[in-house]
Order: structure tokens, then C-alpha cells, then sequence
């Protein structure tokens, strides 16, 4: 017996054949594929001398109790997006639950501390635009008072989807529970992006979660005939976003690790034969640096007021949503690396861009550490998100050897 | 009696009352409403010895015979885009329509060549997006094989639509024999630019109108996370098209009087989340000059394609339309400059951005000139478009004028 990180794989695939179409992973929160991923789950626990249950905010949680109720949580989600990957968030669950058999193995079902498996409802927030919710419920930063009027697109509300999964909103606060005698968190994860695979790494330590900065810019100039309208006498709001869309990568170059975003730009009246008369853009920053991340909005900020009086346009920003950057726990880094070099003879260490329940776990003040297994082009959210058999391996390896010194750790704090 | 610019200035205000609604003028061809200014224009015409009738292309022609079967055209249209302006168009057929009567006047309704005036038929293509319908098929370079097909927004085709007017699109080749002994066309017109107002000009000579060029721009770079894709691994197609929105500036400002604009764009996937993968936007180049405009074009393209390098992107260009400058007859603008100055001190000659009926006839190879009143703001194709009423009588006064130099040339010539 032992750690089998083969098994993980294969029941990753396993779950992939149950729950995927040919468009990818449908495993989104609160679906009935979803539901059956989860059922899914809890016959893998069959033998095992755990206790299950869900949560007030339908999280799923497994326990091995141990000599002392200090507890190590292992974990991830379940939940997908549409036509997602079949690693993102179900090879973080699905190694947390090898490393909890290994514990069993080697500790005959009573280990020094407590190691608890959670399965994080509805991370993605893929039906509903609420992303992190059952982590957020648990963290107790939920926001449901708000959330539970969101809608999906047949206009079934958050509060009725939730109902019929047998989640009561009003009972939410109440998986805050779930945090007592919680001593660490840890989870692996999809990097998701192409830094790990430029580096030709497997493996990556993170460092946190990034901050974000997300706003609607929106430049107003004059609408124009395009062809009586001299290019001197033009007011063109396209002219001002542009400026901006380049400037933004100028203003991320600062910093090693940040990133500005234009995703979306709509033009009106957006004919062919009129000049722009008004703008709309996105914006998104991120960086771990809470200083760093201000800075950045600052700097977009005066430049996109100096290109609007550039372009006789004026400039409106209206913030979209916000979250500071959180930092993981610096001994849980610290024994990330060592797990790490100890697996795949070097290590990297990076902040995470997307947002993971590791990072509601941590800013509740749990210890907590994430690790990066390579992602295969850093393509995500899509069928085609993958991962090197041999890599998944050497990241199940690496995760347990982490279980392994977090545990002494706790046991010993 | 004579030249009576008052009574112009109130029939337009008639035709207002009567064609308007709180968002503007309604005119739009093969309407009703278009029908019923049609009609209300008939019944300017008792009392005057004057032959009318519809062609087969919907023109209306108002002929008052002459001593010589040689003719001058003066004319314009009498339909307007949705939520119009009141002088676009109405302001060309009713100055003419003056002109007529004072010509009438003043030869005892027998002058010495023919005098025709000219209601051109769907001029704006506002409800089937082909603008210059009427004066094509008079010039004979109408495409009603490719049009009739072309449906509204309720899905009524162009065919359908005309024969409801009583035009029968098999019939359309039939409007050329109405060229038949034209030997001159005069248009009066408001700018629809700011030109005339920055110089504090009421009138201006117009040069011809600027070919254009038109074209569908995309760039293909690669969608991806906003969070976990760091600047240097971006293909980011917007920026590959926010530096063609900004070069295309200083392709046009090489040119006196060229203009170069990006009306739309377009982001896939547009959120704000995601790096943008496919980016659409649209170029419309103009200039009165043919070389000039072929160089702004092949500026256009030789830039995009060194931004999508640049940007790690591809860029594809499809053409939408393209017409070729068209100057107007040297001898006419010469004429037109003189009633210019004898009527308002001062002269300014420009080319036309936006395109005209005049554009039809002169290259159907009828000498042609056209004359700009001054437009307030520079606003068209809105309801606010507006002249003041001094510079509407000084126009109709200069446009008398020209039709008595014209007439002077035709005779002699």
C-alpha cells in the first residue's frame, strides 16, 4: 500500500468519462452532472474510517480524525465551467484524497492530527457570476445577501438552484463551523497559465493570489460623419481607448509579475462611417503587491484622463469589483519548495493570476500554500487544458511529501 | 415677383411640420411618409408650365421646356435617413424648385434652354443600405441585380418594397433616357461637416466627392486568462488593432484633406477576464485624390501587417465597397466660385467626404458642380442638423446665380 498517484490519474479519467462531453468537463455547480460527480466521489470513500458530510453552503467534507483535533485541510472543487478542463479543481481533490488514504496506510486510521478532505462548492461560479462561494461561506466572507437574487440565464435564481441541491442560503453562515481547529490548508492545482512550461518546470510553489483591480472605462467623444469630418476637428473616443490599450502594458512592464488587461472595447455608435463617439473598455490588474496594484491603477487612471484631453474626450471609470492580494503562509512556502526540489530537482516560485479557494481559505487566516503542477500550452477553462501523465504524477508525489512536513509542523506548533 | 429665398426657408419648415416627429425628420424612401412629401412637393407645382412625372427608377422630374432641347438639371433629394435632419436633401430640391420659378418669371415660362429639376429617388439607401439608388440607375450605374434581393429590417425585400411605389426594378435601366439632352447639373447642399463654420464661411464650392475606400480588418491573436498570462507570452489582437486605430491618423495627416477612420471594433471573447483573441474593426479611407487614396491604402495594410508581427498576431482584410474619387466640371466650379463671392465676400473650395447624387451624374459625364451651405456643428443625420436662415437665403441666392451663369454656358456652348 502506499501513496498511488497512477490511481489518481486513472480516476481523474474515470470522472472525466462520467461527467464530460465532447466539448469538455460539465461539471458546473449545482447541475445535476455535478451532483453525480459528487456522488461519484463519496463511493471512492467506501473502506475508508472517515466521516462525511456536507456543509451549510454545500461544501463536502471528509475526515480522518486524528490523535489531536488540529486539523491539515487538503482540497479543491469539483465544479467546473462549461466545457472546462478535467484538471482544474478535480486533480486537487482527487490527490488530496490519495494523500488521505497514504495517511490512513501509514497511520492505521489514527493519525497524530486531524486531515480533513474539502470539496469546495461552486468555485468557479460558472452558473451564477459568483465565483468562490462555498470557500467565501466557509471563510466567512460570503457575500449571499447580495448574491442570492443572481440569476442564471433561464432566470432561475441563485436561492432556488441552491434549494433544490438541499442548500438553504439563510443557513450559509453557518459553514464557518468548519474552520474550527483548522491548522493549515493546502492544495494543488493546474497552474493555468505558461509560466511553469517556459521554464520547462513540472512543479511551482505559490506565493499568494494576486489582487485585482477590474473597471469599466468608458471615453465620451462625438459621434462624426467619417468622411465631412476633418481629422482636426474630431473628437474621437476609439482614438483615447487605444492610447490606453497600449499604455496599460507600459504600466504592467513596471513590475515583474503584473499584468493590465483590455478585454473588451465596444464602439458606438460602431458603423463604418462614423467616428466614435463613445468608448467602452474593460479594464483588469492584477498583482501581488497591494502597493504595486495601486500604483498601476493610479497610473491608468492619469493616463487615460491625459488621453482623454489629448482627444477632446472626456473619461468616466466605474469600478467592476476589487480584491486585495493575498499572501500564503511564509513556512508553508517554505516546505513547498523543499517539496518541490525534493520531487523534481527544482523549484519556482509564483503568484497565481486566477483566484483559488486557497485564497478565501488563507485571508480567514489559515495557514495555507498552493502548489502549481504544469499546464500543457497554459491553456484552461477548455477541453483541451491538460497535463503530462508524468507531471501529474510528480505533483501528487510532491503534494504528499507537503502533507507529510505540514503535518510535523502543526503537530509540533 | 422673382428670387424669393423667404418663401424657401418656410416650405422647408412645411415640409417639416409635416414629414417630422419629435425625433427628427422621417422621410425615409419607400415609405409613406417619404410618399407624402413627394405629393405635398407636387402641389408646389400648380400654376407653374411645367411637365411632371416619375421615372422608372422613382426619380421625380419637374421639366419647364425651353427654346433649346438642352438642359439644366437642378435638383436633389427629398428623402431622409430615420430621425433625420430638415435640410439634407429638401434643402437641394426646394432651393431648386425657387430657382425654377424665378426662371419661369423671369422668361415668361419659355427660357432659352430646358430647365429640369430633380427629386432623386432613396439617396440615404437607409432602409436597404444602398445609397444612391435613384441617381445610379439615371447614370447608369445602378447594380439593382445584386440589390433587389437586399431585405429591410422586417425582411421585406427591395423588390417588394419598390413595387409598392409603383416601381418595377425590371424596369430600373430605363431612367438613363432621362440623360438624354443634360447638359449640365447644379446641387445645392448643407456641408454635414464643420469646414464652412471653423473658416466662419457661409458658402463653399464643392471640388468633387472623395473615393473611398472601405474594408473589414480582423486580427487573430489568442484568447487567454487575464490572471495567468503574463505580458510577454500575450498575442493580444487589440493591441495589433489599437495601433492601427492610432496610425491610421497619421496616414491621413499626410494629406490636406484626406481622412482615414476606424468606426467599429470589435473583441472576442469582449471580457474582461480574457486577453483578446480576435479583434474586428473597419477602416473607411477617403480622399479627392486617387493616387493619394491607393497610398492611404496600402499604408493601412503595410501597417497592420507590421503590427500583427509585432503583436504575434495574423490580420486579414476584406474589402466592403470602393468608389473612385469623382471631381467635379472645372468650368462649373469656376462659375460657382464667382456666385460665391458676388454673393457672400468670400470663397472656399472643398472636396465632399460624404457622398452625393451629384457624384452619379457627373460620372455619367454630365458637367456637374456642387455648392455647400454652411452646417451648424458640422451635425448631420440627426435632428439637430442646422443652418441658419441668413445662410440659407445667401445660398439660395448663390445657387440663382449659378443656374444663371450655367445657363448662360449651356446656351453658348
Amino acid at each position: 500500500m502506499g501513496l498511488d498517484p497512477t490511481r489518481t490519474v486513472q480516476e481523474l479519467k474515470e470522472l472525466r468519462s462520467l461527467t464530460a462531453d465532447q466539448n469538455g468537463a460539465q461539471r458546473v455547480a449545482w447541475t445535476d452532472t455535478w451532483l453525480k460527480s459528487r456522488k461519484w466521489f463519496e463511493s471512492k470513500l467506501a473502506g475508508l474510517p472517515v466521516e462525511h458530510h456536507y456543509d451549510a453552503a454545500g461544501n463536502q467534507w471528509v475526515t480522518l480524525a486524528g490523535a489531536s483535533r488540529k486539523a491539515l485541510i487538503l482540497g479543491s472543487h469539483l465544479d467546473s465551467v462549461p466545457n472546462g478542463g478535467w484538471l482544474d479543481g478535480a486533480l486537487g481533490v482527487m490527490a488530496a484524497l490519495e494523500v488521505l488514504r497514504r495517511i490512513n496506510d501509514e497511520f492505521a486510521g489514527r493519525p497524530p492530527i486531524t486531515v480533513r478532505l474539502v470539496d469546495f462548492a461552486d468555485e468557479e461560479g460558472a452558473r451564477f457570476g459568483r465565483s468562490l462561494l462555498g470557500s467565501s461561506a466557509f471563510a466567512g466572507t460570503h457575500s449571499i445577501g447580495a448574491d442570492r437574487t443572481r440569476t442564471d440565464k433561464d432566470g432561475i435564481t441563485m436561492e432556488a438552484a441552491l434549494r433544490q441541491c438541499k442548500v438553504d442560503i439563510d443557513r450559509f453562515p453557518d459553514a464557518e463551523r468548519e474552520r474550527e481547529n483548522a491548522a493549515g490548508y493546502l492544495e494543488l492545482h493546474i497552474e493555468q497559465g505558461p509560466v511553469l512550461e517556459n521554464l520547462k518546470l513540472p512543479l511551482g510553489v505559490v506565493l499568494g493570489t494576486k489582487g485585482v483591480e477590474r473597471h469599466a472605462i468608458t471615453f465620451h467623444g462625438q459621434e462624426a460623419h467619417s468622411g465631412s469630418t476633418p481629422m482636426k476637428s474630431r473628437r474621437d473616443a476609439l482614438a483615447a481607448a487605444a492610447k490606453l490599450a497600449l499604455e496599460i502594458r507600459n504600466i504592467a512592464g513596471k513590475h515583474p509579475d503584473a499584468v493590465c488587461t483590455m478585454g473588451s472595447v465596444k464602439t458606438f455608435p460602431g458603423i463604418v462611417t462614423a467616428v466614435v463617439g463613445r468608448c467602452e473598455t474593460t479594464l483588469d490588474q492584477r498583482d501581488l503587491d497591494a502597493q504595486v496594484l495601486a500604483e498601476m491603477n493610479r497610473a491608468a487612471r492619469e493616463s487615460s484622463e491625459r488621453f482623454a484631453v489629448e482627444e477632446k474626450c472626456t473619461v468616466e471609470w466605474s469600478r467592476i469589483w476589487n480584491i486585495e492580494p493575498i499572501k500564503f503562509h511564509p513556512e508553508l512556502i517554505r516546505m513547498c519548495h523543499e517539496s518541490v526540489t525534493e520531487t523534481a530537482g527544482a523549484t519556482h516560485e509564483l503568484p497565481s493570476g486566477p483566484l483559488h479557494d486557497a485564497a478565501e481559505v488563507s485571508r480567514s487566516g489559515i495557514p495555507t500554500v498552493m502548489m502549481f503542477v504544469q499546464s500543457i500550452g497554459g491553456i484552461s477553462h477548455n477541453k483541451v487544458e491538460d497535463s503530462s501523465e508524468e507531471h501529474l504524477a510528480m505533483a501528487i508525489r510532491a503534494y504528499d511529501r507537503l502533507a507529510r512536513k505540514a503535518m510535523s509542523w502543526i503537530q509540533q506548533s
